[in-house]
């Protein structure tokens, strides 16, 4: 079964369009809201009326900052061990003193329908004291820098999200750089004198949007029982409970949230944007409430990928091997704390054995939307240094850059700077499977063209799962899980599932439930979900095995050790002819003791990191600049690819996205903090048109901390490309840019020298 | 808790019109059906062209008995043990050959509007050859009555719905009598001599309405990965899943089954009806199917309680002991076997020690919709002979009435005449509780008054049941269950599980699930809900409060045999000041091992039949014939009343129901099959403004094969009061009228000596 590629168990509801997602969400008496967002990057709110809005007939609620309660509450995030600032969370969902961006949300209506939700907006009066924004993370660090959240005060832990408030008076030092901290290994001045190469440079990446097509969209529903219900799109319907429950100070046990099919999320829909305003405009008026954003919002307002400033330094002997590596990480975070600065320091060098280290990752705040997930949160933005820089060692070295990256590849055991020990490794083998591959071994011709390669590293996360599979009456498995759908999840659990049991995939029902129908289950992100649901259908197939088994030996008079069972079979030890299927033993259930549920509540320990290695070939047109990429392959350690096609589709998916970050997407602002490409007309993601067919090469390192071997896949592909790219592109122009996007403007500019 | 009145977690739903009803159902883009009935009581189909309202735009689909595919399976009903001839109950859901009732289906339309599925109906030519109908069981038994279904054998099981079709050509005789069986014990010869007084004696039941609001509804969806989907107002979700899957030769673990809340059913919604011919509509177009019935289709074809025959013999001694009894009881079937008549038998005489007796059963097929259980399924019937004769004998004897019954109440251990050995009983508490009413003790005094007794008997059922029972983060549970909530059983599971954890029920929140989502639930019918349910809730509070413990432990570092469990709160026996809350535990669950599930599949043992005494005061109007209930009280046994305002509410409605068949209820037909009152305007049910406040007193005899005392409520209250009223009007007229209804002119007719 593992390794196979059955039909995906919701394609069918696909591609015939009865997949349901949160906008096709009908709760019968809705009501329809929009939000009223500021036209200013930073001002202070001096009045809010909403009284011509809330007399306006058909408009049933009216929300502003001031109707969210004030929560201090830090949240652990049970999916990465996080903490999250309730309050400025809170702050950041709607507006209070401030707004900190162009589309905070400053108040929100639920109307009788969509057109007199907007006409009620125009009637709410504001009064703003316009400030002078900041809008890029050196310039928000300077000390004249106009100060975006009032009193925000460093911290220097390792996580981004705690951040800090210095009560109203307190004189405390005030800033933009919400966290600052120092990861170290080994004595770095020592290493820099083992080396014969020292490289020092300055990379830039961009903001970039996850590319998600279905904006957010949330149903919310608060009965006068007190118990509150949200219908919505996200990766994560349990962190949208307990987050909703903490920023309206409810408990998380009065809320449920039904997941709908999601249209892409990539990390943007990990957390909550918009449902608590719906949930609050629904406690206003005890009616249902819809909200569904636009495309403008979504950019405006729901924050892309950290655009990041990466100083790095690193020194390599004669011989190619690293002996030190010292970088400096500075990520914006939007309006509040938390960019993926730490996830960046904890990847960058953890495919390579590094001696002596120190990276220094500095999280700041800006006039911009708070900056969320997008795929290997970071991690791209590291690599795009470290990935350089290497490659330019091995061209001044005259290595391979394979090779190169080959001799200094980390095993496991080995330390990272983070202090984390390296678990099983598949690098090595990843890269000698590109060394391998038919398009490396080409070579590559022709003026204007180059080839880039780059390698990756994720570490992919481990994270509480539930399962419960019941034993339908035709031997069929109704399989229960927590898991949003997002890739093929459905899929792949309910293959692993079937291989444990060893019966027929499409004897096996997969169904995403609700946060009341099954238990906790952490987000569908950080490549857990098929790491964590193999456990999770490893351990329910052995409860349902188990009482299968049971089943036989009363049926048989015998000891459950006088059963075997095999392919879903059981079979009487004693007498082998005799044998009960699982359809047999099924359609007697009711009589042998009842209805047979298979469950599993697991936090897997066992976790293994993904590795991979691009290959990128480009044109680059001296004319007009423009890229064209003429060949790319993807090549990767899935641990093991369960279906290998979804992880092909990962592996493409991941590369497609990169390429685009890496040659056009970027965010633009005007001075006064306005996004002038809000639409995906202006913000310009690669369409099949620009990409070639994506070749793929999956690796098979087995991760032994898991029953199918799984490492987890979405993300390690996202890592290379931005790097893998950059060095195509250097190697085809003979001058290396260091900063994205590599658009024909820029890439112009670089050959004119500017 | 158990014995506390809270409120019922799905009020506040209920009353705010947010409760989510079949018809409330709206899966986008679903078509509207509506079925062709026959004109005819009984004819043969010559010929169906649907060929016009195929043709007709908007129509999506037609369906005619010819679409269904032969079944001949036997299937086992989960619930009851009982038998179902699926052959039969196919032709039922739509004919074939043969129309066997007026308002049986010919055919079916699915389209775009209601109005062009109507259009479409007109548009079918259904060529018939018109039969003489029989309309009575007597006249179906004799000889020369016409065959309602070709070739039907007479089989003589105790089970009603096995039928046997003879083969085509073979030479068998044919019936309609479907069944007819018997079950004896002692010497009956012998008992009647030893008899003072014998009596012998006719009863007659007319069919009766269940009395349910809401009609049918079922939307069904076939989509094209091979799964069927119904939402549906049931009683019995996996019944429904079950034998649509047989009658369409699914495998049921291709139909998921959701149910509705639930406008009335008291019987009448246990199995399919209109289920599959939704289902048969979509999967010839795709598309989803939506079918809702009239209020007069409703009367049609979803079909009454059995009209019954009951010829009874009894013999008592001097002192009041019954000596034997001898019962003939003809029940009418409708268009198919399977009437409750084994259920009367099973029920009639069992509140009493009878030594020698004798039952006979007899089903019999008639030109009438099939009937469908409605609350203690044949059982009132029964009661309504039985308790009229022992008044008789009371009369006679001039004892009190229920003296004489406490002189004769069965004990455990007695041997029915059913061959099965008395459970704890609680009669003879129940009669002691109703002779120390104040009601019972307080005189009738006036003209045209009487009094009327009578006792009553269910059995109850046990049937297997599933639960899964989640712990929230706050400590709350969420509560899954498979019973469809009928009677607030919602409630008194949340209550059982709470007062098994020791936590409050408003901390538990039940939910019904889907048949995908929730092991084999057995119909909510029975009164076997809050039996089963009490069972899995108690196994379920075990299973999560033992994980509880072990978390405790694990914190402690203790062995669980060191930790205690009361009130919700683990405590260190070593150390009784550290303690541990649900919440606590539950707020750290991900830490601790992961997420915390309780679940229980159960088919228990232990099921204790109950009893009820009902007392009915009426007065007679000389010159109308109408009947005004002065004051009613109903006396019952129930184990343990969980929650005592639903106990007190069964007993209500019960009485309710009773009273209305004993009063006025009736189908009336004219010669050809047609009935005359299918509407509630001329069906006449019983008003608030008909009724007295009905009184209850609930008495308590824990029945020990259950954790929490429970016998089941919903039923036994239905036994007694068609009797009840037939000895209070018997006594207020001086005459004993023997048959219902005992409308304004029956009882003018009985006082004319008619």
């Amino acid at each position: 079964m593992v390794g196979t590629r059955p039909i995906r168990h919701d394609g069918i509801d696909k591609v015939t369009g009865r997949a349901k997602y949160a906008n096709d969400v009908q709760v019968p008496g809705h009501l329809h809201a929009r939000i009223l967002r500021s036209p200013h990057a930073h001002a202070r709110i001096l009045s809010v009326d909403t009284s011509k809005a809330e007399a306006l007939p058909g408009v049933f609620a009216v929300v502003t900052g001031k109707d969210f309660p004030e929560v201090t509450a830090i949240l652990r995030e049970q999916t990465e061990g996080a903490m999250a600032n309730m309050g400025l969370l809170s702050r950041h969902l709607m507006a209070r003193d401030k707004a900190w961006f162009r589309g905070h949300a400053i108040a929100a209506v639920a109307a009788d329908s969509p057109y007199r939700a907007e006409e009620a907006l125009a009637l709410i009066d504001v009064r703003y004291e316009v400030l002078p924004p900041v809008l890029d993370a050196l310039e928000a660090m300077k000390p004249d820098s106009p100060i975006v959240i009032d009193g925000l005060m460093t911290n220097t832990s390792r996580t981004t999200r705690a951040g800090g408030i210095s009560a109203p008076g307190e004189d405390a030092p005030q800033s933009n750089i919400a966290t600052t901290f120092v990861m170290e290994l080994g004595d770095l001045a020592n290493g820099f004198e083992l080396a014969d190469i020292i490289l020092e440079r300055d990379y830039h990446t961009t903001a970039a949007h996850q590319g998600y097509l279905e904006p957010q969209s949330a149903t919310a529903f608060w009965s006068a029982d007190q118990h509150l219900t949200i219908w919505t799109s996200t990766q994560g319907p349990f962190a949208i409970r307990d987050n909703t429950a903490a920023v309206l100070k409810l408990s998380p046990g009065q809320v449920k949230v039904v997941p709908a099919e999601i249209g892409g999320g990539f990390g943007a829909k990990l957390n909550i944007t918009i449902e608590p305003v719906a949930a609050l405009l629904s406690m206003k008026c005890g009616r249902p409430v819809k909200l569904t954003v636009s495309r403008t919002e979504v950019f405006e307002a729901m924050g892309p990928a950290s655009p990041a400033y990466v100083h790095l330094k690193m020194g390599v002997t004669r011989e190619g091997r690293i002996t030190a590596a010292d970088a400096r990480m500075i990520f914006e975070a939007g309006a509040i704390p938390g960019s993926p600065v730490p996830g960046a320091a904890n990847c960058m060098f953890s495919p390579y054995a590094v001696p002596n280290g120190r990276i220094e990752g500095i999280d700041v705040v800006v006039n911009k939307p708070k900056t969320l997930s997008y795929r290997a949160p970071g991690a791209p933005s590291g690599a795009y240094a470290v990935e350089q820089m290497l490659d330019e060692f091995a061209e001044r070295l005259r290595m391979d850059p394979l090779q190169l990256r080959m001799l200094n590849a980390a095993h496991e055991g080995d330390r990272r700077i983070n202090g984390v020990a390296c678990g099983p490794m598949g690098f090595t083998e990843t890269l000698e499977a590109a060394a391998a591959t038919e398009h490396y071994r080409s070579p590559l011709e022709g003026p204007w063209r180059g080839r880039g390669v780059a390698g990756g590293f994720w570490g992919n996360a481990t994270v509480p799962a539930s399962v419960i599979a019941g034993l339908l009456p035709d031997g069929r498995v109704s399989y229960i899980e927590g898991s949003t759908d997002i890739g093929g999840t459905r899929t792949t659990a309910a293959m692993m599932f079937a291989e444990a049991v060893g019966m027929p995939v499409t004897d096996v029902r997969p169904t995403v439930a609700d946060t009341d129908s099954i238990g906790f289950t952490s987000n569908t992100g950080g490549s857990s979900v098929t790491f964590k649901q193999g456990w999770a259908a490893y351990e329910a197939a052995q409860d349902l095995k188990r009482q299968l088994i049971e089943r036989a030996a009363k049926t048989w008079e015998v000891a459950t050790d006088r059963v075997g069972f095999e392919g879903g079979v059981c079979t009487n030890l004693d007498d082998p002819s005799k044998t009960l299927t699982m359809r047999q033993i099924a359609a007697r259930m009711n009589a042998t003791g009842g209805p047979i549920i298979g469950h599993a509540t697991v936090v897997p320990r066992g976790v293994a990191g993904g590795f991979a290695v691009h290959i990128a070939d480009v044109e680059v047109d001296p004319g007009t600049g423009k890229v064209t990429v003429l060949r790319y392959t993807c090549v990767q350690d899935a641990g093991t690819a369960i279906h290998p096609s979804y992880v092909e589709g990962q592996m493409q998916g991941g590369a497609a996205q990169g390429i685009g970050w890496a040659l056009n997407e970027e965010y633009v602002y005007d001075a006064k903090g306005r996004m002038e490409n809000s639409s995906f007309l202006d913000y310009r993601m690669p369409t099949a048109l620009d990409l070639p067919p994506i070749e793929t090469h999956i690796v098979e390192v087995p991760n032994p901390g898991h029953p199918f071997g799984v490492r987890g896949v979405g993300e390690a592909t996202f890592v290379p490309p931005l790097a893998a790219m950059g060095n195509a592109v250097a190697h085809a122009i003979g001058t290396r840019m260091q900063a994205l996007p590599m658009s024909p403007r820029r890439v112009l500019e670089a050959l004119a020298g500017e």
